[in-house]
């Protein structure tokens, strides 16, 4: 039985690291016998460019057929001049929407090789290994009524509406409780009920719904104590749960404790476990074309994707150990480099976990 | 002639530190003829358990009566049972918006003596200097409609609204734009351009600003990347404007990164600069009549006071450097106690302050 992928490069660095990525799952397809089968599309700028919109219809066509995408990056300067509903973003959060991953994973872990690259103590995030949910498809993000108006005394006004119903609430709950489970048993979820009763309805469900996981204890905390709590002790979490707008600070704020974003993947899933597959950095316009990204995020993806989605757990190990091999015998392209460490570019580091294959 | 301040102690810690500005107020007072009339009053809990509201109609007369506010800290779980619209938190927000201290200013400043205390490494953040100013009456947390409906599925929703108007942002734009002035002539201003449509305009105007404030360099940044930034190459930064729910939430980060948010304080400003003072930390329940509250962030609020708001910049210098100095002779409250400094309490800690006058 064939499994069909759908790979969106997407702009600026997206095809350099893809491309390595593609190698890396041809290597494992071929060594287990997964019958991928791997068909590319467009997506943000690169989709701009070729067809006039950032998400075509045969991009969501196909995207609704395959069995799994996975996704580079989109997005970047040369199309800041396209019109608002038309840029590269509007086609991520279109294809976010339209599939209904609701449920986005974002992993922040520590890499032992690369523990000088975090900006903290060693002491504060060695071993450090957190999970944020967040919610995707929801909250202030898609919220109706949006846009710039005019008041009535002739000035303008920008606004944006933040809600949640509890059922939305509810499904990434339980992906949550769920993933906690699974991990270190404990869900802290992120809000701001003092102030926002869209969030004090996130918190009512969220306790609703603990009593059916009574092996995750659950906590809630407020977002700026959270921001606090990441820099200060972030090792205190194990699996945070939070909506659109905070998650997409936190699970930066998150990454970048790791001091290694461009090691960090991504899945965004449905109902059913289909996803999206995308590393957590975005399309890096300064370097673009000079063969200097970082490919690991998007092969770890792609290693997130066989695990999660494709059902290859066998290989998903592999590739991860194989990463694991290239950091160990000191490989590293700029952003993660250091004293004593080998400098390499993309498509030796994609072709030295191939090799570690 | 004299200058009338209105002292709201608060809950919790709050009547602790506050006991201790106090006595730094006194002694200013009397060291440099300043005419300072201090009057008390009711706000958050204390409010709530003597009159029954967070913002009790005679505080909020007060309030506008008098020249200058100093506030220690509001809420705590006492009240946590107490109906939403009565919470110790309505009280601060209540008086923010009554007031119109729209421009909250929270440096953020790492004290060499407490470079220790950082979760950061001393390289990232020796030296740091940063202030954010943020929008404090509006945004999301003031935004009409608000609440949790019923939607026709039967299903509830809660829901808020984030919403900026071009005066409100002008405002806010051009305190932040005078302060960068006053420093490192670098601003910053945080968004989410690229997907909410209320910080298109914010983005806007700012930009509108700019010409009027050739000698400040203006930069963008979306508000994860300002997280990311902020954890990863926190001296990039000098003046950060943002609106009230990010501001919420980098302040904290920024206040976090010195290691010593109990050092911190902060000022809310109206139109003509009056305004309330507070440190950047909350009410500490959980150490609360303990006496080992540390009262510096409230002692640094009194005299940020009287030079931004009361012109006695004589007497805010003079607190500054006994602060300082009992710094250097070791005194430590336990937030930011280390090996080889003497550990003090609430008192110990306000007293050496005194005597340092
Ligand atoms: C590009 C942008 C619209 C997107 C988001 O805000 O969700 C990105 O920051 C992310 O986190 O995937
Ligand atoms: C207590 C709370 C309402 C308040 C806020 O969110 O503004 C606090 O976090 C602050 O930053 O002063």
């Amino acid at each position: 039985m064939s499994k069909k992928v759908l790979v969106l490069p997407g702009d600026y660095i997206g095809p350099e690291i893809m491309a390595e990525a593609v190698k890396v799952l041809n290597t494992v397809d071929a060594r287990f016998g997964l019958g991928l089968e791997l068909e590319y599309g467009l997506l943000g700028g690169a989709a701009i460019d070729e067809t006039g919109v950032p998400l075509p219809d045969a991009t969501l066509e196909r995207a609704r057929e395959v069995d799994a995408i996975l996704l580079g990056a989109v997005g970047g300067p040369k199309w800041d001049n396209v019109e608002r509903h038309l840029r590269p973003e509007r086609g991520l959060l279109g294809i976010r929407s339209q599939l209904g991953l609701f449920a986005n994973l974002r992993p922040a872990i520590l890499y032992p090789q690369l523990a000088d690259a975090s900006s903290l103590k060693p002491e504060i995030v060695s071993g450090l290994d957190i999970l944020i949910v967040r919610e995707l498809t929801g909250g202030i993000y898609f919220g109706e009524p949006r846009g710039i108006r005019e008041l009535e005394n002739g000035e303008r006004e920008g606004y944006n509406t933040y809600k949640y119903s509890e059922s939305e609430i509810r499904r990434i709950g339980r992906q949550a409780f769920e993933a906690a489970r699974k991990r270190g048993k404990k869900l802290c979820s992120v809000d701001k009920a003092n102030v926002l009763e869209a969030t004090v309805l996130w918190r009512e469900i969220m306790d609703e719904l603990a009593p059916e996981y009574p092996d995750v204890e659950l906590s809630h905390m407020y977002v700026d104590n959270a921001a606090m709590q990441l820099v200060m002790r972030p090792k205190q979490f194990d699996v945070v749960v939070t909506g659109n707008m905070f998650g997409d600070i936190l699970s930066d704020t998150a990454a970048m404790l790791t001091g290694s974003i461009g090691m960090l993947p991504s899945a965004s899933l449905d109902k059913d476990g289909r996803g999206m597959y995308e590393p957590c950095h975005g399309s890096a316009p300064d370097i673009a074309g000079e063969g200097k990204a970082n490919p690991l995020a998007t092969i770890l993806s792609a290693a997130m994707m066989l695990r999660y989605t494709l059902g290859s757990a066998e290989a998903a190990d592999a590739i991860e150990a194989a990463v694991s091999k290239v950091l160990d015998a000191g490989l590293r392209t700029p952003d993660i480099h250091s004293e004593g460490t080998h400098l390499v570019g993309t498509v030796e580091m994609g072709e030295a976990v191939v090799t570690a294959l």
